[in-house]
């Protein structure tokens, strides 16, 4: 049986992409539009009870002072990317939402998202520890306040530098003692969250490619306590076509001599990818999935470039060179265009039921069943689309015989 | 075990395909190419006992009086199809060939084709009767003075306009009747060669959309020698793409609108497809996939129209509007720039050795296996092209668990 | 000196086009928007003593039962053609328009357009004499009713199919006959407008491939009561970029071979322009161009085709094959993603006041200077932007000195 | 009256470029393609009496020990960039040519250029005065050998990093101390190559980003030597598209919000370019035109990458982004397919003609009237194509009208 009320916690509630979900979820619970852009809501998925989108309660972290109804007004007036008719009915609803946005932590975010935040937010002397805990109480509180039988927390934020994930990060006594020695340096805030969402028993999804939960500490911490979790980087755009077009050549025995991609957009994503360090992890997951593929490395890789005028959208543009039968070389081009918080939102939704249905379920750790949401998806080496929707199409089947069977 | 020597049958020998075809088998042979762009080299298929290429011995019908050498040096020099430095090496190879090539038979052709025949090769007075003797007395005589174990037939002939398949080429007996009355109208010879082929106990493979064995007649004829055949179309280019992109939409919940492709080429292929007759069955068989896939028929359609500058080499744009979240559009794009004839060629020496194959192991009747290398493959819903590959592993696979069994 | 009040009368009133032109002529004045796109408000034709954009007052004609205020509503919710923040405080302004609009005339306006028409707006019994009537009361009328000092009527309807323009056609007074004999087949609207224009002293304007004042009869008319006039198939997208590409190819000497292009757009446009009979005038005025431009006709031509999905926006893909040294062949292509009413909508309000000021200047007949406004410009055989763009400058320059030597 | 013998010095005489001219005017010369893509073959420059391309005898310098003949051959096979029909007949003309390569240098050519060097050809310890001997003595010597009338030196090597063109090479006397006192830091390859040119009288043109002759000294020199002189940098491809295009934003009130360029290519040209040092001069020249044809910078850059696939070949993808009426948005993309080889070979021919000509008019200094033929043309702000194609019809005009007169 479907829970009643679950909480979604947002990181980077006032961003494009939370701004979205929220929208999207309050408009399809009130029948404003359809469920196009649902995975969840395929047939092939309908078997499971997850979850209704009326049952979602939002809430969330930001570092800055902003609010969801005026993103969404900025969405549909500057970029088109909302439609300006959907808003007014939603009002109330979003301004509700900014009533739970908390404030979120800085610390060691890196240059680009550092400069945003609101440095009245966090007092510079807050310890890593109280950090943590002064955290640990927004969730609590949350759960508390709306009496919520479950809350997922979902990484929306924007993508930090690496980590250089050292022995430190390794097992969980010395994580907790880095903690404890304010080592600031050697942390960043989507491990925090990560953390004092799992110590708490609340799942944690990463749909950035920052760090997050994916440090083998907090792995164990999540066994630990019974609590699933998954990431990293959504699979929206460039990378999903890319993960659905190179399986043609290995099957058609083509040689991929080089695949160059060139992805431009604006918005605040694309400013904070600017920065080289930002960049960095983005570049990364973007670039492993044809390796995987493929089996080699075609010449070339991935360049994301800032284009303010493009607001919330992106286009990208992908130029395969490749190599058929007596060396003769052809090539495919791609253009991408699209909203990225429009691709998002529906699967930070989907991530959110069936992450809750995981849950409920009793399964703790990483769901690797979720592989096909990701680039870079933890613990599983297909990056084939395809195969990836089949090992979730599985794990559907086998939960829904299973209900049956009861 | 692999057989000694078999021979390839090839309908269209003049053709720029076949010509390619033979290029192709005879460099690899020599070793003066790689494999690239052969299913059948690939890991996954190594396990079967497949006939080696240097094995194949060519013969083949054509309409006009030409040479595979001849068409051969065009393609290196005019097109950059072919690398002209392969061509010295291959000279008597492809000298020998062009004296296994049989007139054909352009009867109900259609008047692009038709056209092109050379009047001095068939006799207006030639019954259909006295042609199917003739073709059949063309593949036994090449069998018997090449002292070859097998045979299989492949059209690669320019496509036809669409046959109206009354009741008459429903059963063998009514079809064997029209053959006897010689109602050429009601014809083509796609089927006449497919006819002359599977009574004599040849595979007969359909690389093109014309009818070719496609009637309940000469399936009836196919089981009661007990022969393979299989069909239509080969997937090369801009179909095979979409077939790869088209579960993307699915998978996602995205709504595809609009779905329109634009198809330009040279060579013959694109002068006779220029004729809006011969036109048809092309069309037909591009449009189909995507209503398979998807489960609903997005606006759009395929053109395709002649440019001869383009010579052997196609570009296809293919725009694709589609809805997503919230409503919001997206499109995605995408340029095809390939030289169908190479695309073509490995997959017909792929198709020749995995029919040798059912042939040799007593498989008859239409190779649903081989829906992967084929647009509108007979008695197969599935167009997924990922799905479709699936379906061929699984039957290597069990061939292979047999083979190792014994 | 500028004139205070010009009314400008808009055939089409209730499109998509004449639409954009009032919200942007009003919007501009009221300054809710700055003057991008408006060719007048270069610095090069400040000279100019041209009317200010709030001296407009805006009427028209319209075969359908409709609102321009309804219109924009829906240019801005359902295409993101027009910013849906600019339309509340436009609303009177757009609703006063609306009382301006008279019924027009489908007689003999082609399948697509006629089956549009209110069938109630016009009598099937009015007589070509009648309609001419009521059309040159409803012009006069006008210019009373606001005490204008001139009128400039622009023809921003669908595009008619060709009329075949025989000797009936060439001089006035056998023109004449023709509507007094009430011959409706061999005459279309355009030309009833455009003769019920000039007659009354008002110049007029054709934006469309239609006929309008492209015919010996009228140019005989326009003289003889000194008013100025021109066309035809205002200049936007596609043709536009090809008219500015073109010429490269001349200056270096590349020889195009082919030059392919493709049109995919909504709207009521495109809906009209699926009719074959329609299409053939726009497609006519596109691929004349080229030849004109290159001194030959490459292999090619102009396709268009409706998606509907795309509402006011339209994409082009044009693709061009060109030969370099030593017979090297290269290509070009370029993808065009406009709203085709908001880029012409500044050209006509541009053509108003650069029409009305030539009236006011005395001048009468075809305004020759106006040729890089249009796809297929009256008696102007030089189709290269640049060069057209210089005729312009140089009849500003004349004006402009001989303003100033006063 | 054109001249009988005329000598053409090609710096970098081993590179793809350099061979593609040789083998063009060759080709020409005897009969073997037509004259596409010179652009003094059109009708509109016949007038002036250029010397035929039969008149011209090549040589020049490189750094490597390679063969003309060898590239020749490398650029039909590998890139399919000329067509391999035609070397046959040209071995001998070519073979000669290899005969007339002398070496060149590379002092302080930058990382990318000078890790090409052969170190054996060019003495460590040969001072820059040394250098400049024997350069001038190279082309002295080859004047004398062929008697030619005349000798134009033409820049095709890769592109140097930048030089900080200080106070030392402003005036003459001071570069020429600089050479004296051996600087090598302060000088580049260009430099030295313009400067022996000049100095001995001969033409010299710089078809590269380079320094070359742009130092205020040597346009000193050119003078005092009666000399013309011209460059920077050809433009071919991409840049020339965007010259073309940039106006039409113009002359429509059309706002460049973002012009964002890629370019990915192979061959020796990228791979040098690959190098940020050497990239530097050649992004420089490339983004300046923008600006200078806008009157404003829009967002963007150029971008160039290395891509070893297509050798010979350069694919561009520019994304323009711009505001129309009412602030809406719209985009323009276009691709670019070229070998800039063949593109650039004959306007280096076409440089060649038009310089003696200048030369032998008496004309010295820069020349202007070229403006058209170079991405950064010296002296000349119009970066307009139309434009500069006009100022060189002006001169080719008062010429034939001065030669009319005699």
């Amino acid at each position: 049986m479907a829970p009643k009320r679950v909480g979604a916690w947002l990181i980077g509630a006032y961003g494009a992409l939370a701004t979205t979900v929220v929208v999207g979820a309050k408009a399809v619970a009130r029948g404003l539009c359809d469920r196009t852009g649902l995975v969840t809501e395929l047939a092939e998925l309908r078997g499971l009870p997850l979850l209704p989108l009326d049952g979602l309660v939002f809430g969330g972290w930001d570092i800055r002072r902003f609010s969801v109804w005026k993103r969404a007004e900025e969405l549909a007036a500057r970029d088109a990317a909302i439609p300006s008719g959907l808003l007014p009915s939603l009002k109330a609803d979003l301004r509700a939402i900014d009533r739970e946005v908390r404030p979120g932590t800085a610390v060691n975010s890196g240059p680009a998202i550092s400069v945003l935040a609101d440095p009245t937010m966090q007092s510079a002397s807050e310890t890593l520890h109280d950090t943590v805990e002064r955290l640990a109480g927004d969730l609590e509180a949350f759960r508390l306040r709306h009496r919520l039988d479950r809350v997922v927390v979902v990484n929306l934020a924007s993508t930090e530098p690496p980590l250089k994930v050292g022995r430190k990060l390794r097992r969980l006594d010395d994580f907790l003692r880095l903690i404890r020695q304010d080592r600031r340096q050697e942390i960043s805030p989507s491990v925090l969250y990560a953390y004092a969402a799992l110590r708490g028993g609340f799942p944690y999804i990463n749909f950035t490619p920052s760090v997050g939960a994916s440090i083998p500490a907090l792995h164990e911490l999540a066994l630990k306590h019974q609590v699933p979790f998954y990431g990293n980087d959504g699979k929206t755009g460039e990378t999903l076509v890319k993960t659905v077009l190179a399986p043609l050549f290995c099957y058609r025995n083509l040689r991929v001599l080089s695949w160059k991609g060139y992805n431009i957009l604006g918005g605040l994503d694309g400013m904070v990818l600017r920065d080289q360090r930002h960049k960095l992890l983005k570049v990364r997951s973007k670039e492993r999935v044809l390796a995987g593929i493929l089996g080699y490395r075609p010449y070339g890789g991935v360049s994301i470039e800032y284009v303010p005028s493009l607001g919330s959208w992106k286009t990208a543009w992908d130029f395969i060179h490749f190599e058929g039968f007596l060396g003769t070389r052809m090539s495919l081009q791609f253009i991408w265009q699209g909203c990225d918080a429009i691709l998002a939102a529906p699967l930070v939704l989907d991530l959110i039921r069936l992450t809750e249905f995981a849950h409920r379920r009793g399964e703790a750790g990483p769901m690797t069943h979720l592989a096909c949401f990701f680039k870079d998806p933890m613990g599983v080496k297909e990056h084939r689309f395809s195969h990836q929707w089949e090992i979730l199409l599985q794990y559907v089947n086998q939960h829904r015989a299973a209900l049956e069977a009861r």
